[in-house]
């Protein structure tokens, strides 16, 4: 008889994104006319820039000549691009990292939820509340977390709460944890790293040799000089931290698909006996086995970002949403309500003082604006909804006008 | 301490095909004047055709235009390809599927490398010997196949000997088994599954409350009216298998990255207590959790291929591998060599009567051919070697003259 995953059977009800989905089809099933405004998934809107589309363009012709045809490429993506993300978005900032610590996928959902595979099943996790679900969910699936309780929380993961009291800066874990999920830019709530807190951080991890998964998906809307980029601006960092990035909100590439990870060479995981042993080894043998790179058009597409109309036109969209981002704060705040985020970071994380997913339906029924209850991310999370600036600059001032008009 | 999954440590060496690409490159390096013809990795040559570089070209163009312009897709694909799949794969030959019983993925190695992730630790996993390499480490990884012994076998896996004795078609297991991995046309063998053939599997399933993994990536060499396309088309089929197929071979997609998994919505497996749990709402869950979709310009290329034009063209292509295979059959065999394959099938498989990677280094430096040994896909594969048919007609030919002269 062959055996479920009992794991799965652990798993909370239904995905967030898919269950503000589920709601928002109802809303709209139910009143046909009504002009819903979409602040919630935190997908981009905006068209890829002509950069793209052009390298796009001629990789696709490339893929229809005899002569320039590509079939399998490397599966940790091609030296053209790893090689590009290097030279521009590391090396400037003191990184030096070989292309070959770069591993190109298809979406930071995908290495964020596929990374704890490299560690041991009786890993202690560490996370932060609220939180990305995709971390939770991936360490359920596998057995790490422990079983549901009551409160909503599993009963083997360490939950670091965020919270306006810390200004949204969780402490260090008070016991030993072997891997900690960090976000910054955060999502859901927008805050940003400091460079001292980053660096208590990695003493953490370097004392109690633990690893750290550090998302950076939101890299991009850092524009005060004085906040890091990169968790490897940290001294230690690269012995001790794998960062994610992504094209998707740098680049618009949600519905384009490509992002990549970096796991230095130095940094470590143990034998049950100490013994270190490189993740890198580990994670170039799981991309090897389990996938087979991302289509050639697509990594033509993502290194054309790294030219110089690529940077200008991504840093115009991208302002753009920082632009929405500061007006959604300013219409929260000018209505009384608590802001986080907003500054460095698309999201804007409010404190509504009520039940996250009633103000969400008060806000999709009365408004026709979609956010994300901030209950979606875990317990810290009630009485907060997520804002996305990813939208038209219209639409978002259309949705601030119906929402300070309630 | 971080601790490694200790699973990773009882991986064999190195995936085959990394090691022989090392060992091409190492040649090439030595001999930078040697033509290398590859007819080893099984990666098509000829370039997309002209109806999928239209369908991406015209796809791209919605992407770099603000009212066309897609971000987050389905994650399991959109309807307009998972239709286009169930009216032409599979409604021609009686086989009612419903569109989202069809899993959109970037690649039927990622969707057969995580399958086993929805089956429980201690499941009994079978799988033919030789077998694609993927099957076995995905579950060597998971701590599924146990000890790895000096006969290179793991000691928790059950392998099914596909040997000429039995005509490539191995036999059932002698004992319960809970998870079976199947690929027809095969890979490496090139030998076809016959209806009578897959009624004794789907039986056996039954009987066993097994679960059959079948991988039909290259069905669409299959030329004889009498051979099933799926194994759905068999009675009962529903109940007991998933079925992964491919663009990467049907389309020459191997650099475009498309392929699908079909779940049926009754196909099952249980809890420790009997109780019958749906595999389609956890390959959905877990599809949702760890992925976020394929590319849109992707999809729309592999939703082209259902055109009547792209029927064609497809066509024409496989049948110039095809006509490739039969050409490296007959020069194999008028060597003397005993051969499976390359019927209904890219690959043919040579019994060369002595150690397949001494035969295959024999070819790479004599003949400059690039093979693929048999003994990487198992301890039955030793004494064969693989040769595959994806190449231009030209290259074929001159590989065969080289062989041919040794």
């Amino acid at each position: 008889m062959a055996l479920v995953n009992a794991n799965y059977l652990k798993l909370k009800g239904s995905y967030l994104f898919s269950e503000i989905g589920r709601r928002v089809r109802a809303y709209q099933e139910a009143n046909p006319e009504a002009h819903v405004i979409r602040l919630g998934i935190g997908d981009v809107t905006r068209p890829l820039p002509p950069a793209v589309i052009e390298a796009m363009h001629r990789a696709v012709d490339e893929m229809g000549a005899a002569e320039s045809f590509r079939g399998y490429g490397p599966e940790r993506g091609y030296a053209f691009l790893a090689e590009a993300i290097a030279a521009h978005d590391f090396a400037p900032r003191g990184i030096n990292l070989t292309a070959d610590e770069i591993f190109v996928s298809d979406g930071a959902k995908s290495d964020t939820a596929n990374i704890q595979e490299l560690f041991a099943a009786e890993s202690v996790v560490a996370l932060t509340d609220p939180v990305y679900p995709v971390y939770v969910d991936s360490n359920v699936m596998a057995g790490r977390a422990g079983t549901l309780g009551e409160d909503g929380r599993y009963d083997r993961l360490v939950y670091l709460p965020s919270t306006a009291e810390n200004n949204f800066r969780p402490p260090l874990p008070e016991s030993h944890v072997d891997l900690i999920y960090l976000c910054y830019p955060n999502n859901p709530t927008g805050a940003v790293a400091t460079r001292a807190m980053l660096e208590e951080w990695v003493g953490y991890a370097q004392r109690e040799k633990a690893v750290i998964l550090y998302d950076a998906a939101y890299e991009a809307y850092i524009r005060d000089d004085g906040i890091p980029h990169s968790i490897y601006e940290i001294p230690g960092a690269r012995e001790v931290a794998i960062e994610f990035r992504s094209f998707s909100k740098t680049a618009g590439f949600t519905g384009t698909r490509c992002a990549f990870t970096v796991v230095p060479k130095r940094c470590m995981a143990y034998t049950a006996a100490g013994e270190p042993q490189p993740l890198h080894s580990r994670w170039n043998r799981r991309h090897t086995t389990k996938f087979n790179g991302v289509a050639y058009p697509i990594q033509r597409a993502a290194a054309a970002i790294y030219t110089l109309e690529g940077q200008a036109q991504i840093k115009a969209i991208n302002d753009g949403y920082l632009a929405n981002a500061a007006l959604i704060r300013k219409t929260m705040q000018g209505m009384g309500f608590a802001v986080t985020g907003g500054i460095n970071s698309p999201y804007i994380w409010v404190e509504v003082g009520q039940d996250s997913w009633e103000f969400f339906d008060k806000l999709l029924h009365q408004a026709q604006v979609v956010t994300t209850p901030g209950a979606g991310f875990g317990r810290c999370g009630e009485g907060f909804i997520r804002i996305s600036a990813f939208n038209g600059r219209a639409q978002v001032e259309e949705a601030m006008e119906r929402i300070a008009a309630l």
